[in-house]
């Protein structure tokens, strides 16, 4: 297979370039992708720096660089290190300027620098909330945006704080108990908040699997305890009406992506 | 001052869309922009809600459209609801196919949706080695890709977390005790593993007003108090050689993405 670099390069933390990167090199599967990132590049040095590094990677195959640096000269001098160009920016920043007519005022490492200190404090307000809410150990869901439900190890805990971080949004999550379970009846105290609450399933072997890895030839990762935990799950978020998704082969991203939508929550943070 | 609709639609989570959309009207300060996201629009359906939704934007100014939808019959439905497009990829896939004679392989939503088993289970660890890690809350670092001081409040934690869902990388965090800043000294089971430590500060009047919105009117928020502990904080990073930044106004994506340039980590996830 072919193998190829592509470079993040940027004067802030090159999360745009690294994220436009991602999706571009997901359409090409015949190449083999060397990933490297260099982020704050605000300074003629660390451009004459990144320029020699991508010089360095010129092998069977011309690097790619997507370079987000607004000031003009580091661009010329990253550019000497001779890569191909993808600049996602500059033709969608002219379109706008000339449909809107108006023009841009460039500013270094804006889209993920400083931040105001209202998003700032939703964002860390979130983070606590997901961490105090972690796991069913508050008895008190009012403040929750969401509250996600699901066997141990369904990838609750993840999700909750990744829509904290990502988008601001107050995430509880419920485990359910061996005797919620055999119940079949998801606790009142929840089920108060219903217009809240999702549910998230997961493949049982690949649960099996997952509870295995910390705790190998217990009943807690025995097959069919997991399937049984699974179906029963399943079937209170049938019987109760509520949505759910199987994690199994889902990210994170998306998981919290389709959380979100079914619960009609926007991200609090933008 | 114009306001404007910016969509981000897409066929996955929307995440590409939104972020390039932030760096995009983060250079227009002229306009006040509302911003609505159409994740997950997988048929004709839901392309056709998203043209209504467009549609109904039409205000004072022509909404802007970031699609990244792959499915040409759903692109072609979106446009009809008249937005300005805005497709950051066209134009750079076409670059990457003509320049390296390659054909690009479109899969919906490729870009955050599934993941390869090694990636996740590497996410999944790194959270839970943040969590378990803590607060100080172990005494072995010996795991750790990244620790990291401060005093309380200083946002070791989200950064933390953040560190651990968008990079995968194991980071755990000390929190500088009273005994610590009054001996001026930084523990030994930490200072052994100096070659992955980083100090986070604060300026002392936010930190104030941070403790204070949890517990006002105490010696933990009080003004001169937390001087004194940033001030030693301070002290101990520069008397140990502890490289160290400013959160105050700084956002959890760029404090990362500091740490990991000066640990030298790559994003274990790519």
């Amino acid at each position: 297979m072919k193998k190829c670099t592509i470079f993040y390069v940027s004067d802030g933390t090159a999360i745009t370039a690294e994220t436009v990167g991602h999706s571009l090199i997901s359409q090409f599967r015949d190449i083999e992708f060397k990933q490297i990132r260099i982020p704050f590049v605000d300074s003629e040095e660390k451009a004459q720096r990144a320029a020699d590094e991508i010089k360095a990677e010129h092998t069977e195959c011309q690097p790619m660089v997507i370079n987000t640096v607004v000031n003009i000269d580091h661009r010329i001098i990253i550019h000497s290190g001779g890569g191909l160009k993808l600049d996602p920016f500059n033709q969608l920043l002219r379109e706008i300027e000339s449909n809107y007519n108006i023009k841009r005022s460039p500013i270094v490492g804006r889209a993920h620098g400083k931040v105001d200190s209202k998003a700032y404090t939703a964002r860390m307000d979130a983070t606590n909330f997901a961490l105090l809410h972690d796991d069913g150990m508050s008895v008190s869901y009012d403040e929750a945006d969401i509250i996600l439900l699901g066997v141990s190890r369904s990838g609750k805990t993840p999700t909750c704080l990744y829509l904290a971080l990502q988008y601001g949004v107050k995430a509880a999550n419920y485990p359910l108990t061996e005797e919620d379970l055999d119940k079949l009846k998801i606790p009142d105290r929840i089920l108060k908040h219903k217009h809240k609450v999702y549910g998230l399933t997961i493949d049982p072997f690949r649960l099996s699997q997952i509870r295995g890895e910390r705790r190998a030839g217990t009943q807690y990762s025995n097959q069919r305890q997991c399937q049984r935990e699974v179906s029963d799950a399943e079937s209170m978020y049938l019987s109760n009406g509520i949505e759910f998704l199987s994690t199994t082969n889902t990210s994170v991203e998306e998981i919290s992506g389709k959380v979100l939508q079914a619960l009609k929550l926007n991200n609090r943070l933008h």
